[in-house]
């Protein structure tokens, strides 16, 4: 795909070689992002960070990646604070706010919202979730999370074993990160879930059609063994069909420091989208975990700013611009 | 009057002079709300932007006014949110608040209560629409959408044709419209609305005093012929006495593509203050018209960011300073 | 203490010679906050403004005071709008936002939760208020205000007297006040509320320890008399056991400019934490001091802007580099 001026909708419009460009300015933003250099590249130019719904991890990550490349935020949080209230269209909202800034992030909890939207504005598009359609930006998240913790073991994503562990079923994340993998050769996929909450049909179908191996099991031993990277999801009661099918899966997909020991190759890698439920009953990753050098779950976060820096960098062209703008941190930081 | 430091509450304080003064500083700035030019005129400079009503458009597009001319905007979007809810004065909480700022915006529900604001204020206090009392940057930017679409067709403010159409009774919006308009020479109105919801007799009796011609009628299609410009406005169904008396109008008052071409002279301008409800049973413009090149309400909400940058500028003496300041845009826009 | 990249957490961390060197910062800072020059030198530094509980004052107090050093804000304003409402542990909620930003301003209704959150950060974490534990600015700005504004009466806050005036018992910025006044020699303090609203006996016996002198009363006419300094606040009904014991106080602990004429010394400063319930029956400061010029209130909170400008300055290690990169304001202000 052409980036300059480019709306970014869905997973699906990203081949390989956009993914590799995406990656590699990602990577050339980390001394940014870690405040080892500032730059202004952006300096003037004004995002529109539009959440319809509330989500303040990546509200914040969307709006930090803006100002770290030198721009302004202009904001909303609800719904309810918005002419949408009063019945105005999307079309009409775009096509206002899209004269107010230079590009537009939009989250919505319809389905197909931001792709309406992005027809009427007069600026650049990110969806940042649309209900339980898309959010690209976490799929690509994942994915440069998955392939930089390989690289730090000396593995790349082609062989890789990835085991995605969870609700399979209603999982926004997992499927669009089963469709970014396609894109990668020799991949072998362990679907580890409970009977009802199993990988979409069609999806399997399309993994098993690129060639990736799959194996679908209900036992998580099974799963997590001989894998490098877990991807952990949550399992919200509520989607079984009866309280004795709940029961039954009652924490059996759950992961702790003791069941990871004694299942896992050493430095296998623990991902989740967040955020995790802590609560005593929910059914997720152990706290235990916290201190295990293999919890990736917040390289991730950190690996989501580097990858909205990258698609702020592209679609608004200022990627190659970014090293001559830079300049030295004079405040404190112990991050780098 | 006097720009440099003072407020702006009502569309009252304004004279011919100031008007053309506003209007000269909104066609300098446009360079750079069409981002072909950046200035960072007011860097280092903070706006408050207080609302204790919720209006997305017109906060953001302050907002974003006042980020395009380099400063910086701290918020507020509720009333739950803030210590007036503890009890606290408007005089306390403007005399804190305009501690923080060097130009604070305010909106509130209550009629009055931003020139109550202002007086505590240390700072330039600009009226964001006070209940149904004053919205003084929505009148100047009806205006200077009025003068630019009219020069659009080489035609004038002076011997133009309007017809303000809907609800006249409780529209502040055209209340201001009719106020601004006593300014210009040779101006001919039609006052188009259901019996229930005229134009206030004092306001007909003003526009009259001023030589303006007025033609009042309930008849759409004799409304909207033989004039230059028409201002659309929202009639609501609970503004009616009887529900036999709204059921009458239902319908009679909304402009589409049909009725338009019917009736309308070639070029007529079409306004709304927006938001325009498009929920199927509203009485309002209807969306067939957005393809119509002479809908010029996305026109009218980006003409809003240049008045609110000019007022900024003016008020913060800072308009003579805009084009020495000025440098290039380098990144992606196809705004310009 | 070292400041440098250190978190405030309580009022308790700073010694003396800690506290002069905020207040000289403080002092460096005026011409900022007023507006005679301007600095940026944390450009290109984010603060996470994260407010997990109402409260505009302090909020925006923190975010301008950044934007007036030059960096960019992220904020949150409802607990709600936020993963913690989905079962996310403080310690996620931290490690992850403190990956978008340089330094992170937080207020939980909960007491402990700041000092929970900052274990978690990577970056310093200034506490916003948490609950009734702690509010350590509010503090150095109430103990600031007294050595400016007895200052200016040529007097010093060693061998100064103060009377402390309402709900003693509940009150956090009276007890966090108290702790600071004990590093200061020959103080001497009134303390002055009904019976069942009294200082807390270990915050007696710890101001005796200091050799600061006490008197407790419960009249208010004694109790204003012979000081240099009244710091009222708010009496809430609804803290007295039952409601004939709160109708035997309504009004007795009341200030106005009668009963200030009749009873203070000259020049007596009147203070307040704010907000200040205006409405007619709350037992509070009156609005009749409003023209009073010894009523304080407001530039204690303009104090603040001082004291937050300074502790970021000293946290992030710029405090001796603000000079270097002033410029002037080329934009209106008359609050020099």
């Amino acid at each position: 795909m052409e980036f300059l001026g480019s709306n970014i909708l869905s997973i699906d419009q990203f081949d390989r070689k956009d993914i590799d460009l995406i990656f590699k300015t990602a990577d050339q933003l980390f001394p940014f992002a870690s405040r080892q250099k500032i730059t202004r590249v952006l300096q003037g130019a004004i995002l529109s960070n539009m959440f319809f719904e509330p989500s303040t991890r990546t509200r914040i990550s969307f709006g930090s990646a803006f100002n770290m490349l030198g721009g302004e935020v202009r904001e909303t949080t609800e719904v309810e604070a918005t002419s949408l209230a009063k019945g105005e269209s999307l079309y009409d909202t775009s096509r206002v706010l899209s004269g107010y800034s230079d590009v537009i992030v939009m989250r919505h909890p319809l389905a197909g919202s931001v792709a309406e939207f992005a027809k009427a504005s007069r600026v650049p598009v990110i969806n940042g979730g649309d209900g339980d359609n898309e959010h690209p930006s976490q799929a690509l998240l994942d994915l440069f999370t998955i392939k930089k913790e390989l690289e730090s073991h000396k593995k790349n994503i082609e062989s890789s074993r990835i085991a995605l562990i969870g609700d399979l079923k209603f999982g926004r994340a997992v499927h669009s990160l089963c469709k970014v993998l396609m894109l990668y050769e020799n991949i072998s996929i362990k679907l580890v879930s409970p009977n009802e909450l199993k990988l979409p049909n069609f999806l399997v179908g399309e993994l098993k059609k690129r060639n990736i191996s799959i194996l679908e099991t209900q036992d998580i031993k099974e799963g997590i063994a001989d894998v490098d990277i877990l991807y952990m999801t949550r399992i919200q009661e509520e989607r079984f069909n009866n309280s004795s099918e709940a029961s039954k899966y009652k924490g059996l997909m759950s992961l702790n420091q003791e069941i990871y020991t004694k299942n896992c190759e050493p430095n296998t890698v623990i991902m989740h989208p967040l955020p995790r439920d802590s609560r005593k009953d929910a059914n997720e990753l152990d706290e235990d975990l916290n201190q295990n050098p293999n919890l990736a779950i917040y390289r991730q976060t950190d690996n989501g700013l580097l990858i909205r820096m990258a698609l702020f960098s592209l679609i608004l062209g200022v990627a190659d611009k970014i090293e001559d703008t830079a300049s030295s941190v004079d405040w404190f930081s112990n991050k780098s």
